[in-house]
């Protein structure tokens, strides 16, 4: 397994809050993560939440916007921040590229498309490759993760639990919740996984629910009603949690009255999220 | 007084964020602040806190990045964040300017000097035209009012109160605490005050604080232990504390170990802030 190189750290709720790179096999290029490791992590092995960002986001959004560090240091959670894409890949054709496909936007799945298929697994690197490199290198309980995440990252954490059963908890906000029927969506399918929209259901969380059969798993859907996304019908929550209802998968849905899709959103209910986590993993 | 453009308003802890501009007769130009509104605004007078930003920032760094809307929330404060320069002056000659100079660099002073008196009037556009539009246009009780700051702002507020004696409370996160003797101040006091460093004290909050007689007034000054600028000499907080001892000037100092003066420092400490300006407020 390559090195770690710290980019950055900065004390915070008494915990650090580090920046490290390092060279993802998945990915073939050079990655960045952010970390959250409160004051106990030196001391004691803790479990880790995973958070998963949307569209143009990278590893620093959730650390700088919303706030999650002060709930993670009083629950003692380490918590791990990934970027959205791979980045700068030599060579590689971006005339395709645009805020909501290519780099910032890799949608958490493994591309099959000849353009993509060797840079573009965000899935594996999420699941299996990210998860190695926390568990060899950082004071964590194996075996002992959650994950969540927004929009694009919001359904990157929903697939990530029902494909893998890996996570003791999942939750979402304002999660893409059916992206193989909405145009970002399809765009990113399309480009990443070919014409055959078949195959896109492997990675799409409402088809997934539908023939779940892991382990206990809920479902928390947190959604803004004033969120520009749902109402342009880019988000379909109400797609994935007939699905769960018809799978007897349980799930909790909260529609925040007023709320959009913002960071300040977020920010608003990530306390809860912490705590959901919390009681799945403490 | 000029009308107020609405240009962003974002549902958060059960209130609203906003950002507005406005024409400011000060600075002679557009001007954008952001201002937090509880949810209880609506039927209420509410106090207002100020907040100054520091050197490169704008009226979004703290609303963004140190969490303060929880706290303001619980509180029952609003929390107006102006900008740190006046900005985009047309025919202005911008040749000297640089991150630390110009633009997002203003220093909360009225300039003397012929190339920017005209517009870099920070001073009396926070101190008071900036207050008639807070209190012209939203439920606030007027003079209940207190004011905080981080670096160059959180020297700003220390100046903003100890000249006026308009503020129940005031703090400051790592304050550029004797601009007059650091380098970032002497540049900055150079291009807006002129080359009589003698005129420099009215602007600099060691000086002030050895004259001051106004109203009781505590500073409550936050520092981190392991901030680069305090190693460098540009904070210079003990000449401050010492004028205070002098004067017999009431202080809190708080030495934080191993926080730096990034916004992860402020985050951790902002609800303690909050707490303080509240007691004095409410």
């Amino acid at each position: 397994m390559s090195e770690l190189k710290e980019i950055s750290s900065n004390k915070i709720f008494n915990g650090y809050q580090k920046v490290f790179s390092h060279q993802s096999k998945e990915l073939s290029c050079e990655m960045n993560f952010a970390i959250f490791l409160p004051a106990d992590s030196a001391e004691k092995k803790l479990p880790v939440l995973y958070y998963l960002s949307g569209l143009t986001c990278n590893e620093l959004n959730c650390v700088q916007k919303s706030g999650f560090q002060r709930y993670a240091a009083e629950k003692g959670l380490i918590v791990v921040c990934p970027d959205t894409s791979p980045r700068n890949i030599e060579g590689l054709d971006t005339k395709d590229f645009s805020w909501d496909f290519g780099y910032g936007a890799a949608f958490y799945v493994d591309s099959t498309t000849d353009a993509y298929k060797k840079n573009f697994r965000m899935y594996s690197y999420i699941t299996s490759e990210l998860i190695d490199v926390i568990n060899s290198n950082f004071n964590v309980i194996p075996n002992k993760q959650s994950i969540f995440g927004h929009s694009m990252g919001g359904h990157g954490a929903l697939i990530a639990a029902l494909k893998t059963g890996l996570y003791k908890s999942v939750s979402a906000f304002a999660p893409i919740s059916n992206p193989i029927n909405c145009p970002w969506g399809e765009k990113c399918f399309t480009g990443y996984l070919g014409d055959n929209r078949e195959s896109w259901k492997e990675y799409d969380a409402t088809e997934l629910v539908a023939k779940y059969n892991g382990p206990p798993l809920e479902l928390f859907i947190d959604q803004g009603s004033e969120d520009q996304f749902l109402k342009e019908n880019q988000l379909l929550p109400n797609n994935l949690i007939e699905a769960a209802k018809k799978a007897q998968v349980p799930f909790i849905y909260k529609l925040r009255d007023g709320y959009d899709h913002s960071y300040f959103f977020i920010a608003t209910f990530i306390g809860e999220h912490i705590d959901y986590h919390a009681k799945h993993l403490l």
